[in-house]
């Protein structure tokens, strides 16, 4: 089955809004096997709109169209459709009582205006809204079907998931997605995609898409089937070889977040951990912190910019940062073990180096950044220089600091003492 | 002038991507007074795309479309916008020369296929690409405009910027944006609006855009006109205007950043600020050192989650957490003045609150915060039950904790002794 979805507003053809309903639309029929061929903008003007109504309908089999609902008189998709397929637009009783009845929990008078909002054209079945005044609409044409659904993300989601959303699984007839995200760190895109590009062109009922983001690369494998098990072991199958191929630069294949596999690996090993910040500024802290349940883990951080709160905090010695600069592996090192004994956890992190715009020099440029990470054993300290603007160098440090704290618990090794439902990685 | 926006790639048309280029180029658009009427997303396939150049061109005067220039056998918008206008496609040896040398340059050789990025239907002007080897073009047919640009965002915005916008700037003959972004918090949106609605619907020539964000409401001011000092003079009083009807609670009228804000006043006065976050953990931090060159006011932070790092890190006496409990009026003050005090700052801020799910009870829900503002006179204390999840839960906070900032140097009175260069808002 082929859609087009049809987004209506005039906000959304200005430099401010995007249409992101259609994500999520895209991605409900994505899973039931439908896939969206075309996706039109367009403003809340009459004659805009059925154009845009009829192009779609001699294209694709299902349309959906967000926005446009509302009780004012901008909001004309129910009249530009009603036209577009010659079907009357009349009052529907038992959808006008369900307004009043709306209004009358909130205590208020319903406006003359939202009796717009009953209006329905002749043949269509209502989809009922909990979240709002406007219903949605299921109309069926010529074998066609169009569906419209209110702009406010809420209530759009809501009458998908209960009402649009099995209606359509009945159609799909069984064929389902089955999907694995694997999230990377580390590794080159380019680099990557040459791994394991000879692997995933073996499975051709597979569809790989590789998204590059912030310090992460993702590698979405989706697959439809109305064979359950086959699917899943197929996938299964593929994500095993590219996991032999990337190895532990995956950090998840199940579409976590960073943070998320950092909070499951402290909570696993029941450890602790705290953190001293200079250039990060208290992202490092902020991201771990992101983890409902934190408290169980995280101690503590200190954002410590100047060279005083290095001693004062942290007990990074005076001398040594006037001997190495502030920046420099040995003061990382320093913060990582000072703020380790400060706190008492069983992980300390620190993290010096220059964001920029300003303050680099020759010898340590904009972007360079020591990170170390200090355990019971000793400190490990890692070095580098992350390309872009502050932002960007900013979030690359943390992100690299979480990740040498996932990467310290797969070295885990039997030397430690054995602990219940510890990760062995 | 109207305009439609095609943007060319079956990876926008999966529930990962949106067509983010079509903003910046909404906004350059919209300065020279060219409205978008309709946006299309289509995926890399011939009948699809000449389909789309048709009917935007039965329709607009201006087509721009993006992406689909690249070098393999899926790029297809060239030739499908040859085919749609009957032009013919040949190689522009001084576009393959260009892409020959920019090969040579990396020293890499030119791969066969990057000679399909040298192919310019027949009349079409040639739009150079300094940051990759697709050109831009510009077909003129029929009184009608199209233009083709690369998808990568820094390669469109360079052809756009320096090619695009005069040639399109003489074809509008001197008009121009002049334009406001106002910011508020603290007054809810429909609040705002029935306060300031009576005020711009006095100015038809003004487009008023109301845009709800996170903690923050904009107001985004437009007008185009060939007179600028009449429409700036205009813009201005309706400026004034809505100032007097909002008083403080705007805090920029030209669209700077909360954090940004807070570090010019902080700048300012020559002011430093020092902060200890418990249920924020770092974010406050996080986004005061933000600012390129924020080390000049910001001397430091900690992130204190138990109740011993707020006694060890802020002094905090441990009676008082007790006696109070750690979420209470009492130790977001005793936070504020003891992180004040330990660095010298001339300004403390201490937040304590439940950002949720868990650590909820019926005298302290989630959501609760307290926030407080020290400075050599004294504290100010502000509770406040934020809504919504975690994320928005620590962001209002943060939000809530940089405005107490600012409308402090608002209330910056003359009986401190007067600063050179010190605001007096």
């Amino acid at each position: 089955m082929k859609a087009e979805i049809i987004a209506v507003g005039s906000e959304l053809l200005t430099p401010d809004r995007l249409d992101t309903n259609s994500l999520y639309i895209t991605g409900r029929l994505n899973r039931l096997g439908i896939s969206v061929e075309r996706k039109t903008v367009v403003g809340d003007e009459h004659k805009q709109l059925s154009d845009a109504f009829r192009e779609s309908l001699s294209r694709a089999d299902l349309v959906i169209a967000t926005g446009g609902l509302g009780p004012t008189e901008d909001d004309l998709t129910r009249e530009a459709l009603s036209e577009t397929l010659r079907r009357k637009l009349a009052i529907n009783h038992e959808v006008l009582h369900g307004i009043e009845a709306r209004f009358r929990r909130m205590g208020r008078p319903m406006a003359e205006r939202n009796a717009r909002q009953a209006m329905v054209p002749e043949g269509a079945s209502v989809l009922q809204n909990q979240n709002g005044t406007a219903p949605g609409l299921w109309i069926e044409s010529d074998g066609h079907i169009v569906i419209l659904l209110p702009g406010p993300p809420h209530e759009l989601k809501g009458i998908f998931a209960e009402q649009v959303e099995p209606r359509l699984a009945r159609l799909a007839g069984g064929m389902r997605l089955h999907a694995r995200e694997l999230r990377t760190v580390g590794v080159p895109e380019s680099d990557l995609d040459e791994r394991i590009a000879p692997i995933y062109k073996r499975y051709g009922d597979v569809q790989t898409t590789i998204l590059a983001g912030m310090g992460e690369i993702q590698i979405h494998l989706r697959t439809w089937s109305k064979d359950g098990d086959a699917a899943e072991q197929m996938l299964s199958e593929l994500v095993g070889y590219i996991t032999q191929a990337l190895g532990e630069s995956i950090f998840t294949v199940s579409g976590q977040s960073m943070e998320e596999i950092v909070a499951a690996e402290l909570t696993r090993n029941r450890a602790t951990i705290a953190v001293a910040e200079s250039c990060t500024g208290g992202l490092l802290a902020e991201r771990l912190t992101r983890i409902p349940g934190s408290s169980s883990y995280f101690l503590g951080g200190v954002v410590c910019y100047s060279n005083e709160m290095k001693t004062a905090w942290a007990d990074v010695p005076m001398a040594l940062i006037e001997a190495r600069g502030a920046v420099s592996p040995e003061v990382a090192q320093a913060l990582a073990t000072g703020i380790r004994l400060r706190t008492g956890a069983a992980l300390g992190i620190g993290i010096t180096g220059i964001a920029g715009p300003g303050g680099g020099t020759p010898e340590k440029p904009v972007g360079l950044v020591h990170i170390a990470l200090a355990d019971a054993a000793g400190c490990t300290e890692r070095a580098a220089r992350f390309p872009g603007d502050r932002e960007r160098i900013r979030w690359f440090a943390s992100q690299t600091a979480l990740d040498m704290v996932r990467r310290h618990f797969l070295h885990i090794t039997d030397t430690k003492p054995a602990r219940p439902g510890a990760a062995q990685g």
